[in-house]
C-alpha cells in the first residue's frame, strides 16, 4: 500500500540566509518541518490546528533527523520540497525530505517522529500514543 | 504621481508560534521583511538577489520599523500582507504592511528603509546611496 | 517610585546575521523579548515558566513595539542591553530596550505589552488581565 | 592527540518554543551551529569575525548533520551543550555536541563540515579548502 506523498515550492527568503549568502541549515529545518505538516493537511483535509485538535493530540515531535546538503541556496532561489512517508509505524513514523533547485538535489532530510498527546496523569508532560485509525488510513493511498 | 504596492498570502506555520500558540510577534517581522523584498521584486520583474547584483548594492536596512498587533494569528492560519510604498526618499524609503485575517486587520507596521552599498573607501562598511533612477521609476506606478 | 531596571550581554551570532553580515533585524525583536523575560525573571526570582503557572497566566504579549536602528552590529559582537520598566499600568506595561555596543547606542526599542490570561469562557482565547499585585510590588523598587 | 572540546550553558527562551511548550527542534540546530562555533573561538582566541577575516575564509558550511532528541526542554531551562571536536581532516571536520539538562542526555547532534574560501575563478562560489596549519595546530591540544 502506497504511502502519502506531498510537494510545494519554497521562496528562499533574504532572512533565511547567512553573512556567506547561503541558507542557514537550521532555517532547512524549519522549511521541513512545514513540509511534514503540509503533507499532514493534504492527507487530512485539515490544518494542523484544526486535526491536533480533533485528535487532542499535541503534535509529532522529533526523535531523530538527519540533513545532508549538496548544494547551497540563496535568497531569490524557488526550491522545491518533496515530502513522502517512508514508513507508518504504530505511534511513530518516518519522512523523507527531498528539497531540489532546478531540478537538482540541494538538501535531503529523514526525519523520525512520534505522535503525542498530553499525560492524563501530568498535564505537563507530554507521551506518544497510537496514531488515530482515521489518520492512518488516509496517509495510505 | 501612485506609488507601487503589492499583496502576498502567507500561512502561519507551527513553527511560527510560541507556547501561547500564537505567532511570535519577531517572525512577523521577518514576514514583513519579505513582503518589502516581496514589491521590489514585483517592482523590478528581479529577484532580490539580481536586483542587488545588477545595482551593486547591499542592502536596504532598516533605519525605524514600528508595529501594532491588534488580533493574534496562529498557526494554520492564512493571512494576507498588504504592503504598499508610501514615501519615496533620495535613498530612503517608507514602506506600510497592513495584516489581514478573513479580512480583519491583525497587525500593521510601518518601515523606513534606507538603501545602501559598500563604502568604497572600506568594504567592511556601508553607506546611504541614492536609490538608483531606474528603481525609483518602477516603484512609480 | 522606580521602576525595575534589568541589564544583560549578548553574544551576536553568526546565524543572527544576514547576507549583508549584519544582524537580521526581526532577530534583535527576539533578544528584546528575551531581555523583558529576563527583567521579569530577575524581579521575581523565578523563571517565566515557573511564574506563569504561579500566576496561572499567559504571558505578555505584544501591543506595539517600535525600534530605532542606528549602528549596524555583527557576528562576534559582545551587546549589552539594558532593560527598563518605563511605565506600569493595571494590565499593561512599557518598556524601553537599549542596545549599545562598546558603549554607543546601536538599537533602541519601546514596547507596550498586556498581562494575559486564558479566557474562563473559551480556553481558546486569551484576555488581558490585571497584573497581579505581587508582581506590581516586585517591578518597584 | 587529543583534540578541542569546549562547554557552554545555554537559556532557552520563550521564543525557541513551540505551541507543545519545548523547544521547536530547528532553534537546537542554531544553538549547536554557535557551539561549533564558540569552539573555534576559544581555540583560536579570536571571534569568527576576526578568524574568517585572517584567513580569508568564507566559514564553514555544513555537509552533513544528525541529531536524536531524547528529552525535551523548555523556556526557562538551562542547558549545558558541550561540544568535541571528533575528526579533523585536511578540509573537512567532524563534531558531537551533547545537550544535557540538570546532568540527563537531552539532544546528540553530530555534524560534518567543510571549511570554504571564495571561489578565486567566480566570487559567487564557494569551495572546499585545506584548513589552515595555524588553526589545525589550535584544534589539537
Amino acid at each position: 500500500m502506497a504511502l502519502m506523498t506531498n510537494a510545494r515550492t519554497v521562496k528562499i527568503e533574504w532572512g533565511d540566509c547567512d553573512p556567506a549568502g547561503i541558507v542557514f541549515y537550521p532555517r532547512y529545518f524549519a522549511m521541513f518541518d512545514a513540509s511534514t505538516t503540509a503533507l499532514f493537511e493534504a492527507a487530512l483535509g485539515m490544518t494542523k490546528y484544526q486535526f491536533l485538535k480533533r485528535f487532542q493530540a499535541v503534535g509529532y515531535p522529533m526523535l531523530e533527523t538527519a540533513g545532508r546538503f549538496l548544494v547551497p541556496t540563496r535568497f531569490g532561489d524557488s526550491v522545491v520540497i518533496d515530502t513522502s512517508l517512508s514508513k507508518l509505524g504504530r505511534s511513530s513514523f518516518e519522512i523523507l525530505h527531498r528539497l531540489t533547485k532546478d531540478g537538482e538535489l540541494a538538501v535531503e532530510c529523514t526525519e523520525t517522529r512520534v505522535w503525542v498527546t498530553r499525560d492524563p496523569d501530568d498535564a505537563e508532560r507530554i507521551k506518544s500514543q497510537a496514531i488515530p485509525d482515521e489518520i492512518v488510513s488516509r496517509l495510505q493511498r
